[in-house]
């Protein structure tokens, strides 16, 4: 079926890399058209556990299957600190809980990345049929972006070819070891291991003919891991550096008198170096093994030839001494070497997009590997998503950048001073300065659990997040965000008013959630739970006390605007379809329920009426106790006043961009009309 | 492929009717060889839904999949009273909670019985891999019981001759309405429908050769409905009446301004009937509508042909007015005559056994329908299962007719005395002794809650249940159970002294629930959630304050006891299999978590080593606090003695069977050895 001219076609969305971070992007509701591919010829990393964040579990609960991964998983509820004692010997030192309390409804979790992958693929094809599916064995051989046309909206202009690989091509090497262990390693992943192998194979591949292809894409979004054929094509640097601790992973079924086996444990040996124990599903234990005995040459690389399960495990032995720990299985193995990088540019043009070991790269102790990766796609995923169809405008895209390098910044900074605290050796005493003080090391640990919660991330301005200065002193710092960040004009002083009423709802931070009932059913829910990543944005209308007849009239005029034929919310819902389509208007009063009547005391627009099913009763909600969940005390909680309320604008993926007055309806349309394409 | 002997095989359970409680039985782990089939050749309810009450979530939750139907479920949280007021309009005159707060972990909630269904599918796909199916389109023709051989442990004493159909003979005809709605109907099912068809299809699937097949069961179970063919020729009988009250139920998506129309209603109109409205899923409600206009004939049947969409619509439109209601959508609809009746019979010499419609029908408005089946189901699994494995003694299946025929009588009872409530005019006054007082009715509705949960049910004496007083007494009184039914001997007095070390857990009554935290990892759990439906009977350790030295004495004596080599423990496991396989010994202590050490100070009998994998880090668990979710205070709602703790055995189906002291180790050695079968 060979022919000279290869076949050419159109995708909305192409994303190189079927990692955990590539799938999750089309899984919402109402993706565009989107092809996935990968050079692997099958899923590989059978073996490898994440720990789950609480904000990764707040996403998957978004995406709908939060409780799937809260059902299999082992929950991490204690750190405990092992030191060495007077004696030397390691006794247990401290105990602090693994998620500070009462930050989250969910703890942090610990799951295979294989069933996380599942759960990703399961929603691709729950909201995309069969039409998106991994095309795996398929590789990119070259990437052209037509700077004519990266302005227009309608236009195509990424051209990647992408060469169609044979089985055998596409079947990763698998290191093989003399040990007993008979378990997959991922050695050819980690930065221990060969280079990339792309050249290699596309060499190979040319000898066979028709078999490339040419896609024209409006966007392009690489996960295509820390040696990113994307990222060398474009031509940007990871910038950072390696260090020269090399640390070993083994996830294990352990035989053991370690007491504490089941909770995560940071070890510092007086002189054999660290561990970490990562407890996970199903007996398996996750072990993180410094590993002394091996340090990297005159070039920085350390020789991976001595590196075997046996050689890790031994170390791992010395460590736990004096307790015995022992294996017959061992479900998995790596080792790498710490370092920490991060890209100079998240983005070409707004047009092609890096995200996860693309663009940062750090070590995997803090557990931040996969969780940050998903927040870059949960953030980058709706941006696309929305402009490729025409729903918001490409401004949006510089926001990419501009909030994620931040993250990826401070994680490297945090993983820096972690990895140096965590593979030093632990002081002798107050004056061994060059041993690390394990007082210091407890605090960097507990400041170190608010930032990796996922939960302290706030997003500078944007003209999606409405906040006073510019992109330089709240972004990423880069002279391109400088310029391309468009933001709202605010004063410190305005916008200090405005936050102050709603001072539990940070702008830039995701919306925390407390426990509201539904005014039509009773029945409570987390309010989160009503922010589903469909790619809607939300208008919370903190309604306040309807049953004064003031606060109604204020209610009632905010949605006479709202309603009105020209508002931006008429505007922004395309023709024909349902007023909720593109922003949803969702309400939270605080009179009580009982005294209160959903068709009564709301206007329509609240609860839209359709002549086919009626009312809607999932939109309005009421700050009151219920049976059996206890209160809530949402008002209190998001520190809105309870008789006056407020508006909230909200984006899809649940961080607040916006708040005001029931009476700045300008101020809440100008955020809208700052990133909504509104017809008319 | 016609041959004149049909084809015979044996087999240990043979399950008659694939209705959700028929497909309940073989979900659990360890099943043994079973056959399921059904005459129909298709699963056909497909609009019906039912509502699942708080110890059906909690057997869900048991079989591992309580969280799926507590997601997709709408849950019913208020009842709301609507009566006629002065002027003779209806008004809501009272609100209350629809499950009695602090019951359960679970409340009630409303789901299609198709997505029922597919969980119990999937839970037996899960367990049996392929092995179990459903068999379609398979009838019974003849069954016969080989007397000489029923209490042969080892026979297939029950001869069941099957007959394969047609496709065409497998169709259930629907009956055609002249009326705009094009959904399925359920009136061939109703009690107002055509007789059933077994004879008629056996006769015309005899005219075709070679299509019958002869099974030798060592069970049967008949799950096959009100006209039970298995108890038709078993020769047993329904006991009971019809009433003259004829409702209508129409599951559609309503357009009304009736305020609470999401709320679970009941609605007593002055003189047009009562209706009562069940919310479910996706924007469903169920109505169920009395048809005042159409009564039985002298015979006792209605007459059916006036039973249309349209005729009971406009029976609610009446009853709801002033309000308006309408729909487009209507998913299902059916009608019957309420009659409550129980079978004289559950079991033929306690090898085939009667469940469902086959032993109880009555009107499905108090929700009780699918409830009180998979109750029956339940309690008959695992003891079925468990006697067929050889694990437990014969005996145990008497309790089947002694626990449930007892629930089925109050059920009855129950639904006499709601219906009458509910179907009567509401009293004009209160010298209107002809009329149903509404304060009554409320009466009728918070007392039925309570039952209706189906956590009152308390079993009587039995092998199973260790209390004072004869089957004739606390079972369902037959003559049969009184005979059969083997029970032990203790004395009220005896029986008062153990009830009172652990009042909160009722011997008799199912094991309510709090949180514990696990003692290795310090997660917390709902103590249900670590008594699952594996058929494991259960000892649960209340271990106490194991610091005590004194306390620590008395626990480590009871342990040797449970460790020995002549022990019931010992004894009740199969030679080579791990110590839990038959009896899981569970603790509970109520010394400090963190002052505590499992490998330390507890015997290893309660965390049981093995050397491929270790120790059992999943057996210990500590009434203490948690970080995230709270102090369950586990020995206090259990009313334990938080020195001493107790001992206490519970059934696989999560009823209490049995309690006593520490020291009391020849009880708990009794109490197993009555049910199973020992060996040594």
């Amino acid at each position: 079926m060979s022919s000279d001219a290869p076949a050419e076609s159109n995708v909305d969305v192409l994303i190189i890399g079927a990692g955990p971070a590539g799938i999750q992007h089309p899984t919402t509701a109402s993706w565009p058209r989107t092809r996935i591919i990968d050079k692997r010829n099958t899923k590989i990393f059978c073996g490898q556990a994440d720990g789950l964040q609480c904000r990764s579990l707040e996403i998957f609960d978004s995406l709908g299957f939060g409780d799937r991964a809260w059902k299999e998983a082992n929950h991490m509820i204690e750190i405990c600190m092992w030191n060495p004692g007077a004696d030397g010997v390691i006794r247990r030192s401290d105990r602090i809980p693994d998620t500070i309390v009462g930050l989250s409804r969910f703890q942090q979790i610990v799951l295979h990345q294989g069933r996380i992958e599942r759960f990703f693929l399961d929603n691709i094809k729950k909201y995309s049929g069969d039409t998106i599916k991994v095309e795996r064995g398929v590789l990119p051989e070259s990437l052209e972006i037509d700077m004519d046309k990266v302005e227009d909206d309608a236009a195509y202009p990424v051209k990647v070819k992408l060469r169609i690989l044979s089985d055998e091509e596409a079947t990763p090497p698998q290191a093989q070891s003399g040990s007993k262990v008979k378990a997959s390693d991922g050695l050819f992943r980690s930065n221990l291991g060969m280079e990339d192998d792309e050249e290699d194979l596309i060499r190979k591949s040319k000898a066979r003919a028709g078999e490339s292809e040419v896609v024209n894409a409006k966007y392009v979004i690489g996960c295509d891991g820390a040696r990113s054929w994307t990222r060398r094509t474009l031509g940007f640097e990871l910038d950072g550096e390696a260090t020269d601790f090399i640390w070993g992973v083994m996830d294990i079924i352990p035989v053991t008198d370690f007491p504490d086996i089941r909770m995560r444990c940071a070890i510092h040996s007086a002189s054999n170096g660290s561990l970490m124990v990562i407890p996970r599903e199903n007996r398996l234990v996750g072990l993180y093994i410094q590993l002394k005995e091996v340090t990297p040459d005159a070039s920085g690389r350390a020789d991976r030839s001595k590196i075997t399960p046996d050689f890790i495990f031994s170390a791992a032995q010395k460590i736990l001494a004096p307790y015995k720990i022992n294996y017959e299985y061992c479900d998995w193995w790596t080792a790498y070497q710490i370092g920490q990088r991060v890209g100079t540019s998240f983005d070409a043009e707004r047009r092609v997009f890096l995200a996860v070991d693309a663009v940062h790269t750090h070590s995997p102790k803090a557990g931040q590997g996969m969780n940050v990766s998903m927040q870059d796609a949960f953030n980058l995923g709706w941006k696309v998503g929305l402009v490729a169809k025409g729903i918001c405008k490409r401004e949006i895209l510089s926001s990419y950048q501009s909030e994620r390098r931040r993250v990826a910044q401070d994680l490297i900074e945090f993983d820096q001073k972690f990895s140096r605290l965590f593979s030093g050796r632990p002081a002798k005493g107050v004056m061994d300065a060059e041993g690390v003080s394990m007082e210091e090391f407890k605090e960097a640990f507990l400041k170190g659990n608010m930032f990796t919660s996922g939960l302290s991330v706030n997003y500078g301005p944007s003209c999606i997040v409405v906040k006073p200065g510019d992109a330089a002193e709240q972004g990423d710092g880069s002279e391109k965000t400088k310029k391309l960040v468009a933001t709202h004009a605010i004063t410190p002083e305005e916008f200090q008013r405005k936050q102050a009423l709603a001072s539990g709802l940070p702008v830039g931070m995701r919306v925390n959630s407390f426990r509201v009932l539904n005014q039509a059913c009773a029945r409570p829910w987390h309010f989160q739970e009503r922010l589903k990543a469909d790619g809607r944005f939300r208008v919370i209308l903190f309604a306040g006390n309807i049953l004064n007849p003031g606060q109604k009239e204020r209610v009632d005029k905010f949605c006479a605007q709202l309603d009105a034929p020209g508002s931006f919310l008429r505007r922004a819902t395309p023709s024909g379809k349902p007023i909720d389509t593109v922003v949803e208007v969702l309400t939270i009063h605080s009179a009580k329920r009982v005294e209160t009547e959903l068709l009564r005391d709301f206007p329509e627009v609240l609860h839209p009426f359709d002549e086919h099913v009626g009312w809607d009763y999932n939109k309005v909600f009421v700050d009151d106790e219920s049976y059996h969940e206890g209160y809530g005390n949402a008002y209190k909680n998001y520190g809105v006043d309870r008789e006056r309320g407020c508006v909230v604008a909200v984006r899809p993926d649940q961080y607040v961009g916006w708040m005001g007055e029931l009476e700045d309806f300008a101020g809440l349309e100008g955020y809208f009309a700052g990133c909504l394409v509104l017809r008319g």
